[in-house]
């Protein structure tokens, strides 16, 4: 029987792992490590890196809490006062590189002293520029991990992502999505372990997914317009993390570590008054493609 | 009797008056205009100024809107369908260098067809390095457009401002405050004329009030330090917005034109891990002073 010690001590490996590759990757930088304790119990090794070759700045997160069930969460599963232990590993990079897209890789395992748990996880990049090869291929190996487990999960995760990832008030997704999904607990067919592996799984993936897309673009030349959409691209990650995401406003309302929280938002990001990308131009197809219900794996 | 089409006329004076002034103020970049038209009622007239010699970015926006009145509001107020009416002017302006603060004001009236009404507004001021001058200055010359009207709106509106512009997960204040109010209408002594008066100076005391400050600043010499702390600054600007401003949020729910909307964000912000400036530093000491209840006008 899988428990939350072997889930955390599994969660912890990986962070270590995903830190080495990336900064095999950056060859020039090394993550910051922050060991930090919450009040209350627990507490989380944050790894950022910073003005790499590569990366711009990124955070590779663990985090192990436990203690009193917030207040926000007991409300909203309707429960009186209770224990809870949450653990995850939380990754937000943001590359130097115009061409290299942004990645944000979650997985969380979640449980209460009455009983219930559940797991919840996702990856989703966001392509500065949405070259139809890459989505392709990202959508595949999304797949690729989830078929292994269950042929449901990519259809099912694919269009949470979709409706997940969403900026409402730009009527824009974030980026190409992925996979989402939360409150996967047991049910028939599906055991704890089946799950922990499928999450492992996910995990695990993050790296030989990420790291293709990285080495294609990493050394592409780039222009000072190229630079420019990337930052006004990243204005509407800020907005996003800020406005919809709910694991940064849950953060942000049970005093969570802030540093930690905010990692994901990028070293420099830009708002300009109304921009249109010129007719014709990547910026203007990209914009096209930021759309919910696209199915990249048939795209032409 | 003062009426909505007078406050309306009114604002819309002042929005031109203010953008001449910054346009004088500024000497190289003039406001762009767009005249929009809101679905279900009204429009306004967006102004913004973009890549100034003073001034990076700033928006200054009239608005007049009216229809049936959106479900949020209703809900708010506990009322059933109706109409309502809403115009104000709005301002943000990000100055080019640090050593000239961010300011921000907002003056609006609001009416609803079974008779509510009320005004609401403010004027504050967010300083990248606060000298002690500049709060003291600011602070006497919102005093001074207070105590004109009623000898209580000053203390009680720049505690309201205090607890406004407040960044929760920082447990900083936004910058040095200045006054708020919201919800302002007829009372004991108080009349629709009285209150009309007393926002119309308040908007009409943003010329003479930031102009000086302005002044004393613009030209200062400046170092990359000065720079990158003015937009890890910014960052937190754009924190409060996105997390916290009850302007945005409602315009952001309620389907507002996004970019009129979000012209308050500034055309550069980082994000940098867990930076702490070095002891004695301008930027410590701001760090320090970014609290609620300090008594900037007699402070030492």
């Amino acid at each position: 029987m899988i428990n939350k010690e072997h889930i955390a001590s599994r969660f912890k490996e990986l962070q270590q792992s995903i830190i080495n590759h990336l900064e095999g990757l950056d060859a020039k930088s090394k993550f910051e490590k922050d060991t930090w304790k919450r009040n209350g119990g627990g507490g989380g090794i944050t790894a950022v890196i910073q003005d790499g070759k590569v990366f711009e700045k990124g955070g590779v997160n663990f985090s192990e809490v436990f203690g009193e069930t917030p207040d926000q969460i007991l409300k909203a599963l309707k429960l009186e006062k209770s224990e809870f232990y949450a653990t995850g590993v939380s990754i937000v990079i943001h590359p130097e590189n115009p061409h290299v897209p942004i990645i944000h890789m979650n997985i969380r395992y979640f449980e209460m002293s009455n009983g219930i748990y559940w797991f919840g996880g996702g990856i989703d990049l966001t392509p500065i520029y949405i070259i139809t090869d890459h989505p392709k291929y990202f959508h595949e190996s999304m797949k690729g991990v989830c078929d292994q487990h269950n042929q449901d999960f990519y259809p099912k995760f694919k269009k949470w992502a979709d409706d997940y990832f969403f900026i409402k008030h730009r009527n824009e997704t974030r980026g190409i999505g992925g996979i989402f999904f939360d409150r996967l607990t047991e049910q028939e067919n599906l055991t704890k372990e089946n799950i922990f592996d499928f999450v492992y799984a996910v995990g695990s993936s993050f790296i030989p997914t990420y790291k293709p897309i990285v080495e294609w673009n990493k050394e592409k030349v780039i222009t000072e317009e190229d630079k420019n959409w990337q930052l006004l691209r990243r204005g509407r990650y800020v907005e996003f993390n800020l406005v919809y995401d709910k694991g940064t406003k849950f953060g942000l309302d049970t005093n969570g570590r802030v540093e930690s929280i905010l990692m994901s938002l990028p070293k420099f990001a830009s708002w300009q008054y109304d921009v249109k990308p010129k007719e014709g131009s990547e910026a203007a197809k990209t914009l096209s493609l930021l759309k919910k219900g696209i199915d990249w794996i048939n795209i032409n």
